[in-house]
C-alpha cells in the first residue's frame, strides 16, 4: 500500500514537473507538435524547436521587444536570445485552454517555464493550413 | 509658408501623441469601439470601457497575473488596478495590424500606453456575434 502511495506521488510530481500539453479539444497533430518542439528545445535544437510554427513571412510574434513578422526573423531572435544549449535551459509548456475560432483556427492559452528562472504566459493562435495545423500568431510574455 | 510648416509639424505630432487606432482591413464599428473605449477610459469609466469586450463568461483575458475568464471577473479586475481616474491616468492605443482568422474573426495587434510609466503590447480577437464586433479574448502585456 505505500508503494502504491509512494507511486502515485512521483507520478504527480512528474506530471507537475513536466507540465501538461493536451488540453481538452486539442487535435492530436497540435499535441505531437508541442511535445516536439519542447523535446527539440530540450536538445538545443532550435531549427527543429521552429517546426510548429507557419513557415510564412506573415507569422506574427508578439514579445518583449515589439512585433515582429515572418518564420525567419523569428528563428533569428530565438537564436540571438538562447545562442546556445545552456542559454536555452529546460523549457516545460503547461497549456490551460483551446478554444475553436473557426473550424480551421483556434486559441491557445498557456504557461512556459524555462528553467527555474524564466516563466510567463503564451496565446497562440493555431490554424490549419494545407491540412496541416501550424501556429501563426505568437504572442508571448513574461 | 512658415505658418504651414508649422500647421503641419503640429497635426504630426498631435498624431503621434494620440496614438493611432484606424489600420487597414479593420471595420469601422471596431474602429468606433476603440475611439470610444480610449475616451471613456479618459473620462475615469471602466463600466463604459469595458464595452468593447463580448458580455460573456467566456470572455478570455490573459495579464500580468495569469488567465482570467468572464465580462465581470475581467471588469472588476480593471477596477481593482485602476481605482480611480487618477490612477487610471490617460490611454493611448497604437493599433499595428488587423489580420483576418475568419469571415467574422480578426487579430489585431498594438500597444498601450498609459500616461508615461506604463505600456505594452496586446493581440486581440476580435469576432462578430450577433452582428456586433466585440473583444473575445485579449493578451496584454508589459
Amino acid at each position: 500500500m505505500y508503494k502504491l502511495y509512494t507511486t502515485v506521488i512521483v507520478c504527480l510530481v512528474s506530471l507537475n514537473l513536466s507540465g501538461q500539453i493536451n488540453v481538452p479539444g486539442m487535435p492530436e497533430e497540435v499535441y505531437h507538435t508541442m511535445q516536439s518542439q519542447q523535446d527539440a528545445w530540450n536538445e538545443g535544437n532550435i531549427d527543429k524547436f521552429m517546426q510548429g510554427y507557419w513557415k510564412s513571412d506573415s507569422l506574427l510574434f508578439i514579445g518583449g521587444s515589439g512585433v515582429n513578422h515572418g518564420y525567419n526573423t523569428t528563428l533569428q531572435n530565438y537564436k540571438k536570445s538562447y545562442p546556445n544549449k545552456e542559454a536555452m535551459g529546460n523549457l516545460t509548456f503547461k497549456n490551460r485552454s483551446w478554444t475553436p475560432i473557426s473550424d480551421v483556427s483556434a486559441l491557445l492559452i498557456g504557461s512556459w517555464r524555462i528553467s527555474e528562472n524564466q516563466h510567463g504566459m503564451y496565446s497562440l493562435i493555431w490554424k490549419r493550413i494545407n491540412g496541416e495545423w501550424v501556429i501563426v500568431a505568437d504572442h508571448s510574455s513574461d
